[in-house]
């Protein structure tokens, strides 16, 4: 193997590589471009092909997950409901005069920094820079002056950017007039901030009445979809449904390239799981899992030190919360293993309660570290019951499990009972929501109702819509009444890994590139077989027309086993045309010569070691099919090692 | 072979098998739905992403075509250049009173048809159901009664309706006025039909000044990337880029399940290909492909008869414009036949000229013929050099290949050349468009400017911008020089085939939907093994322990092999079982029974003879696996043929 650390990683280096081979570029780069937007040319398209292929594998065929492809375009009423029209949101302010838009929370902090980074240099201090310890950091580049501030200032600041993840647009309001924080160029006052929704907004058809968003995760379209996947696995829980999609975020200010983008790919997974039930059949075949976590308590007393454990340890000390749970943190880990991520640069993070998104109960990143930190690329939240109820609520469709209970169950219950005569004229168009939130309402809360009537004779309920109506005993009876139970019904809970493939790809560009020791300049993508863009090149040693039907026949050959190769028939010498496919992160490397001709033997390439090989066509082309599709490694392809040039007698 | 024939086809029962087993259903469902929006449930996303899968080998691998993955929000002045924001627009009309809306074209056209259809009632005439000729007839269903029309009124609404595609706005206005058309429930009046734009319009980032558009098609994310493309590919053409993505239109009344939708997936090649040479070297390998092409000239005729012929003949008699149209036609229908598509009910039809995109020189659809008529389902244009060229204009960037020539060409030219001093503050922001107009005029209109200047001292230019800009020769000179050229620079065309996967998807649905002879209950979708979402059923005789480790072992294998396999385990009959999955399309069944367990034998059964077979674990699963990559059918699985049930002794 060769030494990939010989070299220290430059970034530069590896950002002009992926535009010199158009991994990707800039949309819309001859109009300029356009912040936040991607294209993929050829090596980064199969790049993505086959980080999805293997993943399709990993996940949906090996689990027998319920694949679907929704719409991207959504209802507004449905992100109504999942809460993204309201919530969706970050916090924007302008400055007053140039009219410039920050994002408010990373500006304080840029302002923070800076000015904390100028009281180190004023100290004379020496600035040693600091890995950077998460993705969010250094949005927008403050410059710094050598400012002393006063101790008490500098503790001030560091208990802000400790918690800058946490404060809303008031608390971001507050600091900034405090702080007297300005707009960083211009020196300009900044506005309060206000809420921006990230979705695109549009309108669906042509009458300007339907509010439609570009979905900003693929996950609604699962749950609206829940009852016909139900069916289809015979009303049977646990399974899985998944998707590969686009979705899209408006993104206030996108930098740091494919990390932040306003278009992207995700892969996501929705696994329902009995609330009751959440072990899992196959856990053992994952407990020995070795995982590096950094779990909630750790991050609340201020560190960040990882913990290697196994998923086993973690879900019987209770760190992770459930057998489920654990499962698929597991098979992440598994999965981006298998493609290429350093495992060393891989950790599992708990979220703190206040940073959870408002559906989940549980959450764990799988943070990936890169030059900008560690960078979250795949979320693994527990979303409990919280979507399938509200979609529930919301439609009146019942989004339920319904199952055969093993004896008939007689039991006691209130009762709502609704006065369809009064029900309708009182409530109107509100009713269907009214009616389906008295019926969505839980024993305890049917009772308080029930004692309220009798003694106020009145009550009053907060429906899905987030309105109070007044009940009274007029327009509803509560009554205990007997019921026979042969089924249990309950909703759900859903266990969401989701993937955003575009981080995890620009994660693997990074670790798979280095330097040949021997010369900085000859650049490699070191990327596993299984998803290097193109597995073999050939090259021929010559424009000569005597290989051309030899060329012929390896491609066929190769495309018939299904590895993707390229032939390199341009001018350039040998050399300069593997250093070329270093760059793609090719792998194996074929060379057609004149004793290929006469004898049939070719020879074989290895990318990180440079090591070659000799050997038949059919042997050669044998060796990389299982290279390819990991059935062997190379120091085990029996060939004979070969160096120098092939005799052609 | 089954006889599919037996009963007639039969479009209520094909959409309650999609619904059923959720190939399909309306997005958004339980929210009531939203025209022209659908999601894909697990069977629907398997065909999708088999036909998918044997579309990139048979394209992509195959010609070693340049992927890419562009994205779907697009920068607004690229849609503004490429022609979309001015013309991709259809003609709408409201109701004067209750504001529903109409596309023009297809209101008339159901008026019309509706009258023609009373008058004939009332002659007396029999209405013989007519195949439906295109699928844009009957877009609004408007109810018809029994008048008598005049024979001149009835030749004229023939006429019209013949060329019902060709009329603009004003046109449709003097049509609805002349022929009193009304708004077909209320009878009130229409307004005047107006232009609508068909994108999906947003605003991208927080500024709301950045006007973005959802795609109409994939092609444009291909040609603002051309320049990087050429680099990849050593600056030679020909070569292709292909992409495979979702397209947005946002259709005034999108009917017809599947083939009018407002979000598609698209799979788009692009082949740029030098003008004077549009032969092409892989011709002979599909000159003898036969063909049923519906060419220009008959239609012009108002005749719809098919020709047989091979695409060689075809090329050779211009026909078809040169090889690589010809080629690319071949390949489609090779490909679509691949995957299932009834070639007999395939057709090429040549655009006429008043149809044609506006950027299309020549263009053939494949039509594939469903219970809606003749359906567009790839489009082959021609698009000649028109994309680039705009782009380069409007950008100032090179979109051409330079060919070196094989000798140097010394020739006279006109030159413009800038005075930098006048040019600038005459033009100001406008500048760089004047200037890249004035450097992409040709020789003719160089000459006639140059005298222009010498006649008047005046001249003046459209630019890319639509403006008229004046031009002196105090602004520039126009000189005959001396060049000494090494190199031939050309704009490349580009031959265009481009997929519409949703209706290749539903007219396959339709051309495999079939009921069994003996019991027109029993319906099955006779897919091929290449594309059919699961290609083996394993089941088992009971729910007996023992079968646990066999059906496991059963699935391994085929999951190794990369066959996609279900288990069911259902209480469900064995018939009823292998019943669901005829519904599923799923080829092959195996049996699991005593037998199994005691011998090591299964059975197995094709789906649309239902015959058995019978042979070991091993043998089967060989079978299976060679069926799946079509390396043989099914009368050459070598094994006993079997009926009833396997002795266990």
């Amino acid at each position: 193997m060769s030494n990939r650390l010989a070299h220290s990683f430059d970034k530069s280096k590896l950002e002009a590589v992926c535009l010199r081979r158009f991994f990707f570029a800039p949309a819309f780069e001859i109009y300029g471009g356009c912040a936040g937007l991607y294209d993929y040319g050829p090596p980064g398209s199969a790049l993505q092909a086959n980080i999805l292929d293997a993943w399709r594998k990993h996940f949906i065929i090996e689990e027998e997950m319920l694949e679907v492809d929704t719409t991207a375009v959504t209802l507004g009423e449905v992100l109504k409901t999942s809460g993204h029209v309201d919530k969706f949101t970050d916090w924007m302010c302008r400055d007053t005069k140039t009219g410039d838009i920050f994002r408010a929370d990373h500006l304080v902090e840029a302002v923070l920094e800076a000015r904390l980074k100028g009281d180190k240099e004023a100290r004379g201090e020496q600035q040693i820079e600091q890995p950077k310890e998460d993705e969010k950091k250094k949005k927008k580049k403050v410059k710094s002056s050598a400012v002393k501030l006063d101790d008490a200032v500098v503790q001030q600041y560091e208990t802000i950017l400790a918690q800058i993840d946490n404060f809303d647009g008031e608390e971001l309001a507050d600091l900034i007039e405090k702080h007297s924080i300005k707009s960083p160029e211009s020196q300009n006052d900044l506005t309060k901030p206000v809420e921006f929704n990230l979705m695109f907004e549009s309108s669906i058809g042509p009458t300007g009445q339907v509010k439609g968003y570009l979905r900003p995760e693929t996950a609604q379209g699962h749950f609206v979809n829940f009852g016909r996947l139900l069916e289809f696995n015979n009303g049977r829980v646990p399974f899985a449904s998944a998707q590969i999609g686009k979705s899209f975020r408006n993104e206030i200010s996108p930098k740091q390239g494919l990390l932040r983008v306003r278009e992207f790919l995700m892969a996501e997974i929705e696994h329902y799981v009995d609330p009751l039930k959440k072990n899992h059949p196959r856990f053992n075949e994952v407990e020995n899992v070795q995982l590096q976590i950094l779990p909630n308590e750790v991050q609340v007393e201020g560190k960040t030190d990882l913990t290697k454990i196994t998923v086993g340890e973690a879900v019987k000390k209770g760190i992770i919360d459930n057998e489920t749970l654990g499962y698929f943190v597991a098979r992440i880990n598994l999965f981006l293993e298998k493609i290429g991520i350093n495992k060393d640069r891989l950790r599992f993070r708990q979220h703190m309660s206040n940073e959870m998104a408002h559906y989940a109960s549980d959450c764990w990143d799988a943070e990936i570290h890169t030059s900008y930190g560690w960078i979250e690329c795949v979320g693994c939240a527990d979303r409990s019951a919280y979507d399938l109820t509200v979609h529930a609520v919301r439609t009146g469709q019942p989004l339920v499990v319904r199952e055969p209970l093993p004896e008939i169950k007689i039991e006691e219950k209130w009762a709502p009972e609704i006065n369809k005569k009064k029900f309708g004229p009182t409530f109107r168009a509100n009713q269907k929501i009214v009616e389906s939130t008295i019926f969505a309402l839980d024993q305890p809360r049917l009772e308080c109702i029930k004692k309220d009537f009798d003694s106020q004779g009145k009550s009053d309920i907060q429906a899905a819509d987030g309105n109070k109506y007044d009940l009274t005993p007029e327009l509803l009876t509560i009554e205990k009444k007997t019921f026979k139970e042969t089924k249990r019904e309950f909703t759900p809970n859903v266990i969401e890994p989701s993937f955003g493939i575009g981080r995890i790809l620009y994660a693997l560009l990074e670790h798979s590139f280095y330097a040949r020791e021997q010369d900085e300049g000859r650049t490699v993508l070191g990327f596993p077989p299984l998803v290097a863009p193109i597995k073999a090149l050939v090259v021929p040693i010559s424009n000569s027309k005597e290989f051309e039907p030899i060329i012929k026949d390896i491609s066929l050959r190769l495309r018939k086993n299904g590895v993707a190769s390229r032939v390199d028939d341009s001018s350039a010498t040998i050399g300069k045309r593997y250093a070329r496919n270093d760059e793609l992160g090719t792998p194996y490397g074929i060379t057609v010569d004149f004793a290929t001709v006469k004898k049939n033997t070719i020879t074989l390439r290895e990318r990180d070691t440079t090591e070659q090989k000799i050997g038949t066509v059919e042997q050669v082309v044998d060796a990389i099919v299982k290279l390819s599709k990991g059935e062997i490694e190379w120091p085990q392809v029996d060939l004979p090692a070969y160096s120098g040039v092939q005799d052609a007698d």
